[in-house]
């Protein structure tokens, strides 16, 4: 879902950088968009990846698409020497549920590393535990994200009160409607991983629609 | 959710049945619908009742309405002796996961006391633990009602794997479709217990929204 929801609402994405994530699932994922053709993953813990290499070979298989190169480094450092407009889409699989990848600074590497109208997905708390964290994301968002700020929403059984969220938001730029896949998965080609068992186009716009009690927290972060 | 996904989805409303549901908050959302005249309550169990009104005021509150009548028996046996085509909806929050409310009898029993066109309502479990029971109560219903057959999804963080299912399904008649609430809750009027916190339109329509594991399983029942 981190993966699709962002690259599925832009055109043609060629170059995506993932921040954490060395169990390999975005890169799995990642490697359903044909049009890719450079994917780089900045994780911090290479423990992490070689775990995952030995205990769950099914996500890890995304390491070995040609396209992906691994750098083991902090996410931060790494950021801040990308030069500018670098990536069509940036991927934040990382600290959570308050770190040093929800603070401003972070957020702002990450927009200045974008082309304009690029976009990106980072993980977004749980609307049941976190709303206060998730009020000041949206806050830190609209000051640095130029373009569309929104919050989605899924179900993952095993996640902290059942449920995850992720902020998508864009540069200033070509408009980005997140809620509108112009990009749709079925149309991206596939591979030998299989067929997708739960995203769809369907599942991509519902995940934008938000219950009462966040949309009045997010919308009065609009003003 | 139980209450407004059938409510909203079917015009001017009048008379109502639930099963189960003795706690009250079932009916405590019923009392937004301006346009209900009757809302009977078939609950088992007296203690279930009389504990609400003791520990859960602000769900038990729903029994305040003057339009809810409280039957106490056997929802099996009370909808046996109900005339033919006396409700608008019917709401089932009864047996789980596995129980006398999801066998075929009692949905015959629950379609005979439906107006042609009216709607029901039930649990139906979660996809992350009961595929295997879904695939049969959908199989089930689409036996029965004549009209529309739907599953529909949300998320309890308090329930096992953190999900519940909605089987909505209308009788032979005027057509119903779920998805599109044609009785938008905003224009049912409120009351005294205040603004909804998690529903609202948007979150109706997303609710139809299923992942493609699930949509395999219940196309194929379609069939």
């Amino acid at each position: 879902m981190i993966t699709h929801l962002p690259l599925c609402s832009i055109l043609n994405p060629k170059k995506v950088l993932v921040i954490g994530g060395g169990v390999g699932g975005n890169l799995r994922e990642l490697s359903r968009h044909a049009s890719i053709e450079k994917i780089e993953i900045c994780e911090i813990d290479r423990m992490v990846v070689e775990v995952s290499k030995q205990f769950f070979p099914d996500l890890a298989v995304g390491f070995e698409d040609p396209r992906v190169t691994l750098h083991i480094d902090d996410g931060v450092a790494f950021l801040k020497a990308v030069p500018e407009g670098t990536y069509d889409a940036i991927i934040v699989d990382s600290s959570d549920p308050i770190g040093p990848a929800q603070e401003k600074p972070f957020f702002q590497s990450v927009a200045k590393a974008l082309r304009p109208g690029g976009v990106v997905c980072t993980q977004a708390e749980s609307i049941w535990l976190h709303m206060h964290i998730i009020e000041d994301i949206v806050s830190n968002c609209r000051q640095i994200f130029k373009g569309s700020v929104n919050y989605a929403w899924t179900t993952v059984p095993t996640y902290p009160s059942g449920v995850i969220g992720f902020m998508l938001c864009s540069t200033e730029g070509p408009p980005v409607d997140f809620k509108h896949p112009v990009n749709p998965l079925d149309a991206c080609g596939s591979n030998s991983i299989g067929p997708l068992k739960f995203y769809n186009s369907e599942i991509h716009s519902a995940v934008f629609c938000l219950p009462s009690f966040v949309k009045k927290v997010i919308d009065s972060k609009a003003k």
